[in-house]
């Protein structure tokens, strides 16, 4: 937690906000900070500045706010994801939120297990935890976009180019394709496969709807080893 | 595991090697392979090329092996990396081999916490373990190279120099540095600090040894994030 994150429901007025349980776990047990001492904080969708701890009382910290910057800029990546394992989910979100995207749709494939749909990982307060995780990682406050899609097919035909948008559509795929290309200058989309991969109908439909396919070395990623790898290549970081 | 990975004790006569009981299990349960049926494998340190089912005796698996191609070429990066908590290890070692790194130096540092140079992780056979599974995710053979430096200052005045060779050194670090280089056509060492970052004088003692400093974007990534992310700017991979 590089960052307090300060959500609406926490503020008591205008300059305090209370600290809830976890933060106020991290503040005692980690950052072992007294009354009076500052702080990294910022407010959820909102600007960046210093936390100061205004009272201690047992569990509960309450903690002043001046905001002094922006958040940084965000990636402008949207990452079009097939479901993965729940385990692997969770740690995914919180790399593409500590990695700057701030929009990710879950979509069905065929290789994708069909009981993924069903975890419990994927309720909407879980799924906001891990983005969140991923924010307080980065010292970012803008929370990312997360879709679901949990059918394949009417997602690409009827919703992907309205999600994402002008830039190029990249699929890291192996076989004979043109490597992927570096530090793209505008924005764009990334769609990760399952483990297994797309299947070739997945693939061409992909690519009927702006997708070019690039193999991105010829070694074969765990998908929570592709992601950041694969943004690192594609994008210069902000 | 995208890979039978085939040692030298495992072998019974010239074409024939006996599978360990992971790797038994992974072809009963997961492949669901039976008698003649072909799998991929390598031998360690040599050829990539496909493996038949010879036979299946409980859980005894014999296979047979042809040799057909070369590894993938190795990942020019050297990977300085100071020694991480031990959970965190296994991850990144099983990743730095996925991504076709060869040469690892696991390095103290002042915010390394000092108990993980005592954790059984870093014995010798559960590192080569983590190891030996980034190269069957990756279809790789070659075992990297692994160093421990459990002393920072002797490491980087007496040994580093000759550890990492002839090509540029790189450093991540926050700061007014100028951006981090994509796509490199040369051999490359890069060194990853710790949670929390080198110090100053771990900064300057690597910056008169050659590493130059380089922001990587402003938001703070988790070591096991940020390896692969620097690793796909820095290179293309091969």
């Amino acid at each position: 937690m590089n960052l307090l994150l300060l959500h609406p429901d926490q503020r008591l007025d205008e300059h305090r906000w209370r600290l809830d349980p976890r933060q106020a776990g991290h503040v005692r047990t980690v950052l072992g900070l007294t009354e009076g001492a500052p702080c990294r904080a910022g407010l959820l969708n909102g600007p960046l500045g210093e936390g100061r701890i205004e009272s201690i009382d047992n569990n509960e910290i309450v903690l002043s706010f001046k905001a002094i910057s922006h958040p940084p800029p965000p990636l402008g990546l949207n990452l079009l994801l097939a479901l993965p394992r729940p385990k692997m989910l969770k740690r995914l979100l919180i790399d593409a939120a500590s990695l700057g995207i701030k929009r990710i749709v879950l979509v069905n494939a065929w290789k994708v297990d069909k009981s993924y749909w069903r975890t419990p990982t994927l309720k909407a307060d879980l799924l906001r935890e891990k983005l969140l995780l991923g924010l307080e990682q980065a010292g970012d406050t803008v929370l990312p976009e997360l879709l679901l899609a949990p059918r394949f097919r009417p997602f690409v035909e009827d919703d992907l180019d309205a999600w994402a948008g002008a830039g190029p559509r990249f699929l890291a795929q192996p076989g004979d394709h043109p490597a992927l290309p570096h530090e793209l200058d505008e924005p764009a989309t990334l769609a990760i496969g399952p483990e297994g991969g797309w299947t070739p109908f997945e693939v061409e439909m992909l690519q009927e709807h702006g997708f070019r396919a690039h193999r991105f070395g010829t070694r074969i990623l765990r998908v929570e080893t592709a992601l950041p790898a694969l943004v690192g290549a594609l994008m210069r970081l902000p």
